[in-house]
């Protein structure tokens, strides 16, 4: 792969020339102090800035194909009235297009990376791999899935190969303690384990969810998880709206990476997650944008926004119970952020989420000229807060810019 | 004023040709059914939608200069330290400054209308004027303003005659009830109503305000508001988050408009808005971006999305006490959009928000190929839910493209 030069980007405020070689920050120095003569590659930074890239930890990328088909309704009246009728219907074809429509539309909004749970991941993957994204594509579990089914998502795993060279990871996503029983979770934590394989899995989405858990196994959804060893550094747990503070340090105590989708959970009525007790117990947090259906984009950037202002509206008591009006520090823009890149880089295994040298070369060049980015007393904040996608200038992920 | 045709346009989901004449929607018809052969400027609408565009009702335009200058901290830190200091150095050039990048950024995402509260109006009335935008700029009134300035807006206004021929308004703004005296209320109230101006207010935005209300006159601010005679259906009241059942019923009795502004309640942790309490009211309610230094944006279709999700993500018992999770069909897409577009424009006497036969011809052009906005089962939806500025071909205020 040949070099790629950045000249005269603002780094952390600094004009730099950045050196990209084998897809990473190879050299970063003073405006002209880089060869650019070699360089295959030469991008003209100036009047833009460079920040780490956004990873998406949550989605169901071919749900864009449901996007405002049903809004605003209720749970179960979405779900058996809606979206499961429509996916009965779904074609090869169908998800290879709303894959298509999730990819670019998240390259648009700054994010290089998604985490997947879906069906027909072999078209979703070749999306992926033409695109320049990066991804971890769930093999879904449901225990409703026939031996057949079983069989031939094994031969899947099994013949396998990272069409990209190490941009695609596959997981193993069993859907969520409703859908899958005790005994197949341990399995496939078990064979996720054994294939070094991450786990991806919805959890305490919902207080029915919590209550349902409650009744059949006598353990709220992360104790249980916990008691069937399911918990651990390789699991990326999606929602945690409901989690008391003991299963927070039981979350933090394993490792796990938990994906916070606050539209999705503000959009369907799941509720507010628990800020406080999510930052107090170390727990790394990461941000998804859940799939279009109950978003409705898959823009890590408004997400953010959504998070931080959120964690602000209103406040959690020790107790749970909610008060208006709350603590204007919570999560402030540049944690936020951390969340949206560094963290969900490091939950899988992606050296990247910051502008170093070593660091995988996926980045964002945002254009200070845009009147969202205007006056810039603070970047992060402009980012979070103020931008739209139109602020991005390109998505760069593995040193190449995405979508060309 | 020459006539304008788009044609081929979706409205309504039906392809239309759509003739603008001296600023009205004129006629509108089957494609093909318009003669245009006359017409100064012809627009192809193919492959777009046509929506009523959007009116934001609560913002200090010229604030985007302290965009992201202080974030996350109180609102007392926020103001004495930060928001006062910076602006006792503001000079003329600067506001207008402020102003221009604010009326960029309102028209890129969809407003062609702002209501105002701010110093140096004459700047700000210069920049809405060459825009083609409209606005309601506010005579800011504060307890603390000595004769000499009283006098200096006095003569301004007497000399004051709109150079748009009909796109900018006047209107009184006294800027709360902790900043303004009772006396001086009631004074600008009869001033406004003599000269036929609407009056905006920041209204029982903070508990603290609520609090500090009772304390001082015995009354919550609604009902001291009333108290002086000041509530009609000429004010404009901007936040209204602490306002309980008995005093919803005196905005809708008295007529008042209520602007809702969910991202600067959020980010500086006012509080969750009443939603329950406000549409059962009857009330008319409508949506603004208050300032970019608590927003951070002044994207009024991105606070659709903040409204409807904030409605349903927690909700307020009876007692006004907050519960986690809630109604997901509270405040759907269309309600939500309505308050941004139709209830805006009523509340300051322009007869827009609708793509109607004599209407003002004030629209938003929807490129159908965003990638946000496909597929497209729901054309509101999308653009509430899933839309961000690059999906708006053109805004359209007073029959003219705006910012060209």
């Amino acid at each position: 792969m040949k070099d790629t030069v950045i000249k005269n980007v603002l780094l952390n405020g600094t004009p730099s020339d950045i050196l990209i070689s084998e897809g990473r920050f190879a050299k970063i120095a003073a405006p002209a102090q880089i060869n650019s003569e070699n360089a295959a590659n030469v991008m003209d930074g100036t009047g833009k800035a460079i920040i780490p890239a956004l990873y998406n930890t949550h989605t169901h990328a071919a749900m864009t194909l449901m996007r405002g088909f049903a809004d605003d309704m209720a749970l179960e009246k979405w779900l058996t009235e809606y979206v499961w009728p429509f996916e009965d219907k779904l074609t090869d074809s169908d998800i290879r297009q709303g894959s298509e429509i999730a990819v670019k539309e998240m390259i648009n909004s700054g994010s290089v990376f998604f985490n997947d749970m879906y069906f027909g991941i072999d078209q979703t993957i070749d999306i992926v791999a033409k695109s320049g994204m990066r991804a971890a594509i769930g093999v879904t579990v449901m225990e409703n899935h026939s031996l057949a089914v079983e069989n031939e998502k094994l031969d899947f795993i099994k013949n396998w190969s990272d069409p990209t060279g190490g941009r695609i990871q596959l997981v193993m996503a069993p859907h969520a303690v409703y859908t899958v029983g005790p005994a197949k979770l341990r399995r496939t934590a078990e064979f996720a384990r054994n294939h070094g394989m991450r786990l991806h899995i919805h959890v305490a989405e919902t207080a029915v969810e919590v209550q349902n858990c409650l009744k059949e196994h006598g353990m709220t959804p992360v104790r249980y998880l916990d008691s069937l060893g399911f918990l651990g550094p390789d699991v990326i747990a999606a929602h945690c709206v409901y989690v008391d503070r003991e299963e927070w340090d039981i979350l933090a105590g394993r490792g796990v990476t938990v994906s916070h989708c606050p539209c999705s959970n503000m959009k369907i009525s799941s509720g507010r997650f628990p800020y406080e007790l999510a930052l107090s117990s170390g727990c790394r947090i990461t941000l998804g944008t859940d799939g279009a259906s109950s978003n409705n984009n898959l823009d890590l950037r408004e997400e953010m926004k959504f998070a931080a202002l959120l964690a602000k509206c209103v406040s959690a008591k020790n107790d749970g119970s909610l008060e208006n009006g709350g603590n204007p520090e919570l999560l402030p823009a540049v944690e936020v952020f951390r969340w949206a890149s560094r963290n969900g880089a490091l939950a899988f295994g992606i050296d990247g989420g910051e502008i170093a040298e070593g660091r995988v070369a996926d980045a964002l060049l945002i254009d200070l000229n845009n009147v969202r980015m205007r006056p810039c007393h603070n970047l992060i904040s402009n980012f979070v807060y103020s931008a739209d996608s139109d602020c991005i200038a390109a998505t760069i992920c593995d040193g190449r810019i995405c979508g060309e």
